[in-house]
């Protein structure tokens, strides 16, 4: 089982993935919390270039290209050999981000990210879990959190809506496998969303 | 013009890319010498993740992926714009090394690497030069080199040889672009055969 969970910087997704690992070992499941960018060594060398410095560092297609690199790795070294020995991978974020950060927000790049996708990942999670909150309240989570990783919440509010407004549209865009989930409350109410959801 | 110098580690491309800039300079003109990977400072960046540590830190897919992304970040910050500005761009290395060492050598991916660079880079070099010397010269040369970039190198000479085979089929492949260069004798006379064949 290969769950991800999805949404803006500040949006709770981290916690959400955490809480529901957590859940899953308490009912005797082996799991695998990840996230991307990173969650292999490899990939996380990579994650420093995209997630520090300044918002126009890279390009969209130069960003799209690293990320679906540190993806590669990623899936290659970590999840597929978690999944091939039966256990549950819970990750941080997955190809939607892509989807949603280089192929919608940052420029009308989807059709060259769902080649890039299906050339060279062309796997999908079983479940995808967005979280969905004001981006406003977002940012200023992402924000309060310091630590360097800024680059995208560098680009503003107005970046951070486009963004949100492209995570409900995944949701309507493959009804099957994402699941949209309100965000408001405590986080063990989010998390009771969540297993609702599953 | 846009003119790109390719060839096994340790062939002399390098040399000869700065002997052909300083001719084309002291007849006048406004020459950019570059390389890959790297040539921008994203891209030299992206280089030290895939010229150190070990034969096997990457997959070929992934490393194809981050020369893509070190390409793409070359070509939109340094090439492009001064092909635009009207100068000559002289870079040691460009898709060719991509096809030769990912393509062929690495594993049969040469579909893989033709379909990456034409969504993401779709651009070729004016003219070619492929430096061809024998294998085992070569790799002698590139390991007294040192200075911890040998990740290449450390995969042996049945690699090289099968770099040096790719490259040869590659001026087969792009007669129109590519000249093989005899990379024998000193580098007077291999700079000698390169402007010959410009």
């Amino acid at each position: 089982m290969f769950l991800s969970f999805e949404g803006i910087d500040g949006c709770g997704k981290s916690t959400q993935a955490r809480l529901l690992a957590e859940a899953l070992r308490a009912e005797g499941r082996d799991v695998v919390l990840t996230r991307e960018p990173g969650g292999s060594p490899g990939a996380e060398e990579i994650r420093r270039l995209l997630v520090e410095g300044t918002g126009e560092r890279w390009s969209p297609e130069t960003e799209c290209l690293l990320f679906t690199a540190a993806r590669r790795d990623h899936l290659e070294r970590t999840i597929r050999p978690a999944l091939a020995a039966g256990r549950v991978v819970v990750t941080d974020r997955f190809a939607d981000s892509t989807r949603v950060y280089q192929g919608a927000a940052r420029g009308d790049l989807r059709d060259m990210v769902d080649r890039l996708h299906a050339l060279m990942i062309a796997t999908e999670p079983d479940r995808t879990f967005v979280i969905d909150i004001d981006p406003a309240t977002a940012l200023a989570r992402g924000r309060a959190r310091g630590g360097g990783e800024d680059r995208f919440e560098s680009l503003g509010l107005g970046f951070q809506e486009r963004l949100a407004a492209g995570f409900r549209a995944l949701a309507r865009e493959y009804p099957g496998r994402v699941r949209l989930i309100d965000g408001s409350g405590t986080a063990d109410d989010v998390a009771a969303r969540v297993r609702a959801a599953l």
